[in-house]
């Protein structure tokens, strides 16, 4: 392995809990310390023990297997009080990790503004801070926060910070564009000059309120930063931190960095949905490298294109981050891609066969309804072994009734009465749930688990609603259900004005899938 | 206003449309042109009549009130057809706009693999487009498609496509990195080569497959083109193209061009969100300038920083681009922003005051069971009045029960049956709906209406529906609903593990905070 010529420093566990929405529990934060670590991360920046004690209890409990070292974040010490005696600086010691990430503000505004300092006070609580918890056996990283609007606004102070922390025995000088209003030009230059002005490594962590921040990253690396800050799938405050996920692989890729190994380059995608997940946020389609649409072509030239030659309409190999190419099952992506996806049922077919237009026009048609199968390939299978003629439905809902109550007593109910028929066969039966969705999942199951004992293997593992023309309660509801039989997983998709029938019909489908399946083995 | 130095091209109705889930219809396409025209964009790409009839209705229809012009959009005639035979071509003119756009491959690899045409073939093809459109009256918009790539790989050629377009009478050369892989300062370098080798105005067309579309658009600018391309909220192929409304605040408000007016720029968020709206996208809370979090400051010390001074933490009034600051209301954002929220109902209390207390403790226990206050004010304001004593409800539900039900016809039905308490008086009643959520929602209007008529003023503008903690049908669901009544908009919350209990919250929070507001009016 070529020797690394970056350090990558993750702090989704700390400015990525500024996000909106996100929320993390010491469970949440061991698991993406792990797969951060797994990954290749090289700093890995876990919270803030003094302002968030539950914080201190994970530093303990962590623990590496491939290297990374947990950082522990704080301010330096205040205004007025040495850093023996602060308790901000006291928090940082007891996590007891070997590197802690220290911030000091760069702009003079912010210090006789903000916390009320004079400059020299400034750099003196820097200077203590940082040569204290290096008396204390500990490596520093400083953070300059604000060193890009410091630099514009007073260049000489700014510089004077780095040197201060440089002095007191800062191993890095991390700039900060706090605010996230830098552009790249102006990072470049500050960075040089910083290079210029100090002999130690220096770091870069960019916000992304100009829609900048990775070009930030960027800029600074070739200005001379090799310490990169971000967070792995740029959650963070306000617009978010640099994605790191996009500047790894920019580096890696464009840069020809080896800021991890090709194989772990390899895993970038699974890290960032599992991450995503862990977090509890919706990675978008769109996200460079690791997204759902990163390599799909829904643009009939472009699918027809990347068949001829992936570097066509591919930056890069989409297997070389670990996604995949895909030719979304839309009306867009015209008959091509259906074509391809009818072909693994008949490949007899070709575009001008009445079935592939027969199919063709009935996507059309449950699209128009509210139905999108461009996640759920189960779902479009099944829609196609029917147009085919292929598929002998396993059962037949002949009805049901769920009944959500809330009674006098406050308690909410729902139960469910179903009745299917399997060949010549009834079963009426019932069940109850948390709610309308889950009691009807129950009774269903329960009425088939009579005929096709199997289905007890098979579980839902996600199950999302999204309300699609969102005028009022009487939209549409798209359902889209991920299950498992612990082996594969697949998705199905409903879509109905009523949510009860758009995930009874998503569930038919997916258990229809597993039948189908279990068929075969 | 200052001479426009820029011009901008926005292509949401046609790369947009290519994007993850986007699918317009007429109406769509018309209230999007409508918005951006209102905006201040200077060019509309709104189709390809000749790949998607229904776009030359839409080129027929379309009227703009602020200047903004219609483009037409498709490729160069084929190999060996002439422009004045060419099907595609015929279309383009047929659409009846004044502009039109044509792309032409720039990449010797893109002409000779993909197309099948020779080098000199495709220079003649561009040739005779171009000139065959302008003959015809047309103002042509050159699309050099993979310019980026053709520059790297075969520099003569790709300029040499440009000259023959400039030759042919194209009025702008768009640059195209049309696989979106290409760096800033390549960008930038190439751009200032095609300055040098033309002379007619140059244009940027990025994507964002390196998370570089802005900065690429940007360093662009910064060599010499003054033709930007985008679309307004960033969607498009794969990872979507140059987020139009990031760079035109970055181009105005970071480098002083006069791109559009002031007041047009305070419009930048509405017409984000508008856009959005239609295109029935989410905009991501942490979207640069225009998302919902833009200005959020969730960090306790962050939120401290811009009540002293906005700058501090702020890289730009959020009232330049129409958005606004915001302390979210989350157990992050620590005492300060909640004690500010609770202060609009009762100024004598401060941050020790028990009753800030019981409320933070409050939210924490709520958002712990899934309710998420940062986006429905309302609902928080609802408790916060709770929790001092001050609410008297207007009405309490005695109980409820919901059926929904599907018969042997395979027809569904939902209906909901609701007693309501009023004071000491009792109104039950019963209504249908589609689906169950609907059926709750008319009968308990229907049931309040009875003592309440101001109620048939205020109407459900959007629902909305989370699963949190995705691992099956049981898994908590949180609901938002945005209510108006038709001057004001207002947003609520319920979280519950039945869907059905959550919207019954959520509207019981709407229903009870138009009583309010109307007892006050």
């Amino acid at each position: 392995m070529a020797k690394k010529t970056v350090e990558l420093y993750d702090s989704t566990l700390r400015d990525g809990a500024q996000g909106e929405g996100v929320s993390f529990s010491t469970d949440d934060k061991l698991k993406i310390f792990s797969a951060l670590d797994a990954f290749g991360i090289d700093f890995i920046e876990a919270g803030n023990p003094f302002s968030n004690p539950k914080d201190l209890e994970f530093f303990k409990s962590v623990r590496s297997k491939n290297g990374a070292k947990a950082v522990a974040f704080g301010s330096t010490a205040r205004k007025g009080v040495a850093a023996s005696q602060d308790e901000n600086i006291a928090a940082l010691l007891k996590a007891g990790t070997s590197h802690v990430a220290v911030f000091g503000k760069a702009w003079d505004m912010q210090v006789t503004e903000i916390i009320g300092a004079s400059l020299a006070e400034n750099l003196e609580m820097i200077a203590d801070s940082v040569a204290y918890l290096k008396s204390r056996g500990r490596t520093v990283i400083f953070d300059a926060e604000h060193f890009f609007d410091g630099y514009r606004a007073a260049p000489e102070y700014a510089l004077e910070v780095l040197k201060t922390a440089q002095r007191a025995g800062a191993s890095v000088l991390c700039l900060c564009d706090t605010r996230g209003g830098a552009m790249p030009e102006e990072i470049g230059a500050a960075v040089k000059v910083a290079a210029k002005a100090t002999d130690v490594p220096l770091g870069i962590h960019c916000h992304d309120d100009c829609g900048c921040a990775v070009a930030n990253s960027l800029a600074a690396y070739r200005a001379g930063a090799t310490h990169i800050q971000g967070t792995f799938i740029g959650i963070g405050e306000r617009c978010g931190n640099a994605n790191l996920a996009t500047v790894i692989a920019d580096l890696q890729l464009k840069y020809n960095v080896s800021a991890v190994t090709p194989a772990q380059l390899k895993t970038l995608t699974e890290t960032a949905r599992y991450i995503a997940d862990v977090s509890n946020i919706r990675l978008p389609g769109c996200a460079p490298y690791v997204g759902g649409s990163a390599f799909a072509h829904k643009g009939g030239m472009h699918a027809d294109g990347v068949v001829k030659n992936p570097i066509s309409f591919e930056h890069i190999p989409p297997q070389s981050v670990g996604n995949e190419r895909s030719l979304p099952l839309s009306e867009v992506s015209g008959r091509a891609a259906i074509l391809a996806a009818i072909r693994q049922f008949d490949p007899s077919l070709d575009k001008n066969s009445p079935q592939t237009k027969a199919i063709t026009a009935k996507l059309k048609k449950l699209e128009q309804t509210g139905f999108q199968f461009e996640a759920a390939s189960a779902s479009f299978d099944m829609m196609v072994l029917k147009e085919l003629g292929r598929f002998t439905p396993h059962f037949e809902i002949d009805h049901y009734k769920v009944i959500s109550s809330q009674g006098e007593n406050g308690a909410e109910k729902a139960n469910a009465v179903i009745k299917i028929k399997v060949g010549d066969r009834y079963e009426i039966t019932a069940d109850e749930g948390d709610g309308p969705v889950n009691a009807i999942d129950k009774a269903l199951r329960k009425a088939l688990e009579v005929f096709y004992p199997q289905l007890s293997k098979m579980h839902l593992i996600d199950y999302k609603v999204r309300v699609i023309s969102g005028s009022d309660t009487a939209s549409v509801t798209r359902v889209l259900i991920d299950s498992s039989d612990g082996n594969d997983e697949w998705t199905t998709v409903g879509a109905s004005e009523d949510i009860i029938s758009a995930s009874v019909s998503a569930l038919t489908d997916s258990l229809e899938y597993m039948l189908l399946k279990s068929g075969k083995e």
